[in-house]
Order: C-alpha cells, then structure tokens, then sequence
C-alpha cells in the first residue's frame, strides 16, 4: 500500500490548517505549507523570496512577471519554460515537488492545489475546512488583532485569492464540495473531532479497497 | 434538545438516497421524500400530481403556470398567493411542511432545499453526498437498463434541475461544501461507513454544545 496522504483545503480563519498541524502530529506524519515551498525553491532553483511573492496568489500582472523572469533561474529557466510566466513556473515547481514528496512519504499538504497534483494518486484523502462567517471573523479579528470589518475584509480577499489561484490551476471548483473527498464544518465540531472524523473517514477508505 | 433533523442534498447516481434511508432505518425515524409531498399537498390542499410535477423542476413556463393555476386550490389559492406562479406555491407548502415535520419529530429529509427551510435550527445536521461521475453512471446504467450515454445525460440533466431548483429558492449553492455541514464522496468509502460518519458528526455536534 502507497503513503498516505492528506491534502487539506481551508477557508480563511476556518481553522482548516489547525486541523492539519492536529493530524500530522496525531499521526507523526510531515506537514507541508510553508516548508513546502523551501524545499520547492530548493530542487528547482529559484530563490525562497520569489515563491513567497507567488504563494498562492492568482495573478501577477503582465510587467511584473516579466521584470521578475529576468531574475528567475534554475531548471524552469531553461527551455520549453522560457517563455512562461514567473507564477506559472513556481506553481508547476511546486506540482513536481508535491508529487516527489507524495512518494517519499505519508504526509498532510495544506492548500496549493495539492489534490490536483496528486489525481491519480487512490491514497490520497482530499478534504476542504470550512465554518460560519461570524466564526471565522471573530477568530481571525482576535488573532490578528482587527477591528470585525477589518477580518472580513481580509477573509474575503484571501478567500477570494485561494480560489482563483485553485480554479485557474485545476480544473475543479474551490470549495465545492465535489472537488473533495470530505468536508467539514468546524463551526459544529471542534478541530479535534474534525481529526477524529478525518481518521475514520481514512480507516473506512481502507475497508473498501 | 430539540429533534435531530438530518436533510441530505444529493447527486443523482451517488446512492445519498439509500444513505437516507439506511440512516433513518438505523436510528429508527422517519424517511421524507415522495412521503413530504404527498403530506404537503394533503395539508395545502393541492393535488398530488400538481406537488409531483413541480417536485425539485426549477422553472416552468410562464404559460404553463398561467394554466395550470387555474386548477391550484387550497390555502396557497388566496390572497395574497394569488398572483403567485404555481411552483413557487408549491415551494412554500413543502417549506412550510419541512418546518412542521421537523417540529414534531426526528427525521431525515432526502432533497427538498430542507437545509435551508430549518436554517434557524441548531439540530440540524446538512449533509451532501455525491460520488465520481464514472461510479454514478455505471449504477444509472444499470438500475434503469440504459446504455452509458444515456445514463450520463440524465446524470446531467438531473444534476442540472437540482442545481438550478436549489439555486433559485435559496440563497446558498447546490453541492458547494458551504451549503452543507458534512459532503461525502461514496465513490471512497460504502453507503454503510457514510452512515457510520454521519452519526460519528451527530455525536461530535452534541459535545460540541
């Protein structure tokens, strides 16, 4: 049997990479996010910075992704990719790198469209974290120590930008539950139960094979 | 605590139907499909073939609506219903039905915009089901003998009115994971283990409080 893996979609201040960070460490498995795209920049040779700038954000204007090209090196620099936009070459260096991980190791991926990059993969469990409006603002408002309108503003944006990088990259919809194996609300369950509910799903998966 | 409601949006072919209804079996309540029309059209004072020809068809013709109104009677038949086309009158009955039901007792309710008729209700647990399009044309192709063209453009067509009925009556989006508390893709785990998670949810919910 292959590794397990677990890629894991999320609303903004849904609480979706907490339930993640739970599993992993449930599991004493890998979590990848952030680290993800070191490692990326790292095999493909771009420099860390510029993965940050392109993180999951959907478009980059035209004159900014030229100016940036003239900086990019490493494989993607090469031809047939010459001609390709700055973000489109991070996103496939981070495809590739989801796969080589996919792989090495069971592990849990935290947004960048990693369901799609592992499609065909039968041991991956795709899940989306979702939860209330009025939530989701009253955490992220506590965290990030904002006024309400504030957090919704940002709620907003963020998701806005997840889901035109997702739905420009794949060929699925972000957020539709179609695009998903399981998905959960933590406005009715804690993130604790959202783990427990994760694991089971996964045992019953096993079970039908 | 009040009723436990479970209301189960599906896609056609993804079994959410038999997941109903082994969870009404397994908790010994009440399955409302077909049975939620028929009542409905008992208390408004419709006939049954008008709730059935209505049932979960987004849009009927302006004409059509026109001709059949003349034959619409019962309480839907007054002011000030009387300018109102036909469906959304049998619309409001089945709301007013589903409101009622879920006051009396424990239920599941397969399809109907039930989630969104008990918005306001805390014990109530909105699940979708759907599964991989090959999976959902080779049960359609076999249930109803068609070849798999045919099952996939009934697959589609059927989608397609349940999407646009969902749309237009509420405000939220039919098979979007945000519409619901719990999706399920039956083409990874049984009908039976969907059942097992949908109680596994249930429990959680009530710790949760």
């Amino acid at each position: 049997m292959g590794n397990h893996i677990y890629t894991i979609g999320r609303e903004f201040g849904s609480g979706g990479y907490e339930v993640g960070r739970m599993l992993a460490e449930r599991l004493g498995i890998k979590l990848y996010d952030k680290e993800l795209l070191a490692q990326a920049a790292k095999s493909s040779g771009f420099c860390k910075e510029i993965f940050e700038n392109h993180d999951e954000k959907p478009t980059s204007s035209f004159l900014y992704s030229l100016v940036m090209d003239t900086y990019s090196g490493g494989s993607y620099s090469s031809a047939p990719f010459l001609d390709m936009p700055l973000n489109h070459k991070v996103f496939l260096a981070q495809f590739d790198t989801i796969k080589k991980i996919a792989e090495q190791e069971s592990c849990v991926i935290v947004g960048r469209c990693a369901d799609y990059a592992l499609a065909d993969n039968p041991d991956c469990l795709n899940i989306f974290v979702h939860a209330e409006m009025e939530d989701r603002i009253s955490w992220i408002s506590k965290r990030k120590d904002l006024t309400e309108n504030k957090a919704r503003d940002l709620i907003q944006k963020t998701d806005k930008q997840r889901a035109s990088y997702y739905n420009y990259y794949t060929c699925k919809k972000w957020g539709d539950s179609r695009s998903y194996d399981l998905c959960l609300n933590t406005s009715k369950i804690s993130k604790e139960a959202c783990v427990d509910m994760i694991l089971e799903f996964r045992n019953r998966m096993n079970k039908n094979k």
